[in-house]
């Protein structure tokens, strides 16, 4: 049975240049985390269902993708609960291990597991592969990767401050320019959703409130009533979600809104102390704005919020986000350890990079370059100057089949080396090699010692 | 309900510091490829099942890890199939998708789903994860690296020339010295098989063959017996196995051996030809040597195949192996492609480097310098300074809570920070910095220009 040649659903390979693009802005991601004091460390692709399940909301769970377990999956299941409809119970009978689905669990997994080797507070960054069962669609994808940065152990806002300076560092470092780092409090919405009488309808008023960048203040309202709002208090939302300015007069609004509310105002008295201590002068082109709209879908969040966006021309939605979380590894048994993370999406990034024209040029491939291959006699001649150039640290290969000159010069070109040396008779015989700079098509003959200076200068 | 804070069987977490000796593994062997004109392709972690299953013989479907399929996974499944013992039928129809088990298949997929996009001879290099349900043991993991090199579409031998260039560049740029590269070759094994009167059993030939190192040769003769040599061949099976000597004494054996076997020949000289263009004197202290029980599993090899073992001190099996395959793509549809390619184990390696200490020292984090937090006075003084040392590329960290200087000089020694900055009353009026030295305990104080200077050079 010959099986068709084709990627799954909602995957994707990578052809070097894409992986020379990735890795440029991973490479950026990374050298900004280290600059901030993170530390990599690396978890397995898949964990034990237990660790995942339950963590990310019923959807969440949905979307997990589910490994069938070896040998007699079978083994544990009666017949009945087999023909049952509980896919559930069936599943986490015949399957034990689970995909990654973000990087946050399992790195407070790997926090509670190693908590006797790491130190307090703990900051790290991984850049790993993460799988999501979604239905595909444009720029969203089935296995994707993401780059967090985490600081688990410290409840201080200084950690919020930093995380500020670090957006900016990796956009600035990108060229990515006029980002938009918005930010809100989970302690805002909580003080919101009392005030409005809503305390228990917490997550439905985050999705709605996300929504308004879409469906406009007067949906929302709508959509606000329609969660149980009672009219008396349309008056008040309106008022919050009106609220607009530079940093310091949203805070204010929001301190005369919240007066009678003091988990609001611990939220409002916590984004005010950040916006003091952000260094405005080093955000370079991107801006620090409060986002009363702001709500992050994830229910483990419970300080600060952020989502960055790239300049209002590209619509692709948030490329970075992240917030504060008390309590995440308590899931695991280690209580009392606040934390606070945020996450790059490397392929909105790549999306916005691609469209602004901001990668460097990069070629198909590395090679500095390639011998012509025309006639055995010269063979051993040809892979010891390769040979020689390598242990120069040049990039060099070798056209390994004798064939036409055409063709030959034809493979450079696609592949994209800029020289290529052709060995003839004289050539041989002088112990000399005729270089062709194919750009512009100049050829003339050296030795291998200017050949080595030539290309060392690449 | 509480999780077990647990990596699933066979997996592992890797601390900063092991990622830091895999990536230096991984980054070596990467300039190696560059250097040799392979370019990075990445392929999915999951493909659909049809590519995968079917390529590795039983024992290889048997241990690729199967997805569920999300959704309603038991909709295209009668009752009858769901009780029945057809566990593969089951398998093939609850799931879809399936782990990456090797790269060399997902690398035949590409090559044919991408064939007018790539340039034949195509050189393409891949590190990714592969995952087994192998039973985990020593050295032996259900999630791991591997590091390939392939070259496909060129049946010239200079290939095989090529990667054992590349095999020896690698190790030593890797400064593990005395390894071996053992090489056969297929059409010598089938020879073999051919004049034992074996031709059906060649793959039963090859394991036994592979285990002469282990059980010694009379047991290996005695296996052969039991798989049903003819006892007048005995002698021959004998000789063939106690060939001796230096490369061209061993050529010389097997060609007198297979003077009357036209494919053995053929196997005969590919290695003749192989070892004429060999530079001996590039290999450094890495060993080439023709080893006739060299078997290798994969059904998938016809030409000549390859492992390297680390010094004899190691007993560790094969750091890094491959071979020739014709006509790999053809269970893709594609015909008539030739490819060659190896693979290095990044697992076996580290226990090479770590056992033998090749490893330079690296600290448990990247960060140059930490502030420490005495008062909130100096807050604002201490992220501006930090913001500095950062914009001139210092990994720079301060520690976010306000605690006593015994604390933080004891996170930052647990953190292996070379310079630690303490700010009191006197530095703060003075703008200046108590910079100490955490390996000989010296402290001075310094202006931000001078931690620049002093920490640019580390």
């Amino acid at each position: 049975m010959k099986a068709k040649a084709l990627t799954s659903k909602g995957t994707r390979d990578f052809n070097s240049i894409q992986v020379f693009k990735r890795d440029y802005i991973t490479n950026t991601i990374k050298s900004s985390f280290n600059k901030f004091g993170f530390s990599p460390i690396e978890t397995p692709s898949f964990e034990n269902t237990e660790t995942l399940l339950g963590k990310y909301g019923d959807e969440g769970d949905r979307l997990i993708f589910k490994i069938l377990k070896s040998g007699d999956f079978k083994k544990n299941i009666t017949d009945t609960t087999l023909l049952s409809d509980d896919l559930k119970l069936i599943s986490s009978t015949i399957s034990d291990k689970a995909l990654r689905y973000d990087l946050t669990i399992p790195f407070a997994r790997y926090v509670v597991q190693n908590q006797n080797e790491i130190n307090l507070p703990f900051k790290r960054y991984q850049i790993q592969l993460v799988w999501r069962a979604d239905r595909p669609q444009k720029g969203r994808f089935r296995e994707f990767l993401q780059c967090d940065a985490d600081v688990i152990g410290s409840k201080s806002l200084l950690q919020e401050v930093d995380f500020i300076h670090l957006f900016s560092d990796v956009f600035k470092n990108l060229n990515i320019p006029n980002c938009k780092i918005r930010i809100n409090h989970r302690k805002i919405l909580i003080g919101l959703s009392e005030i409005l009488n809503l305390e228990n309808k917490l997550v439905e008023l985050t999705v709605v409130l996300d929504k308004i960048d879409k469906i406009g203040l007067v949906k929302v309202v709508d959509q606000f009533i329609d969660l149980g709002l009672e009219e008396s208090l349309r008056p008040f939302l309106i008022k919050y979600l009106s609220i607009d300015g530079d940093f310091d007069t949203r805070l204010n609004s929001l301190k005369t809104l919240f007066k009678s509310s003091k988990v609001g105002l611990e939220g409002v008295e916590d984004l005010s102390i950040i916006n003091k201590l952000v260094i405005v002068d080093d955000l370079n082109t991107t801006k620090f704005v409060l986002d009363t709209s702001l709500a992050r879908g994830l229910s483990y969040y419970t300080g600060a919020i952020f989502e960055v966006n790239a300049s209002d021309d590209i619509d692709i939605g948030s490329i970075a986000a992240g917030g504060r979380y008390d309590d995440l590894t308590s899931v695991f048994g280690l209580n009392d350890v606040s934390g606070i993370g945020i996450s790059f999406g490397l392929d909105r990034i790549y999306i916005v990079m691609d469209s602004m024209n901001l990668f460097p040029e990069f070629n198909t491939s590395n090679t500095k370059v390639l011998f012509t291959n025309s006639n055995s006699k010269y063979t051993k001649y040809i892979i010891e100057a390769v040979s020689c150039l390598r242990a120069n640290n040049i990039n060099s290969d070798f056209y390994p089949d004798i064939s036409s000159l055409k063709k030959q010069l034809k493979y450079a070109n696609n592949i994209q080396v800029p020289y290529v040396i052709i060995v003839e008779e004289n050539e041989y015989e002088s112990s000399s090699f005729c270089l062709k700079n194919m750009k512009d098509g100049t050829q003339r003959v050296v030795s291998i010692k200017e050949i080595i200076e030539i290309l060392s200068e690449l």
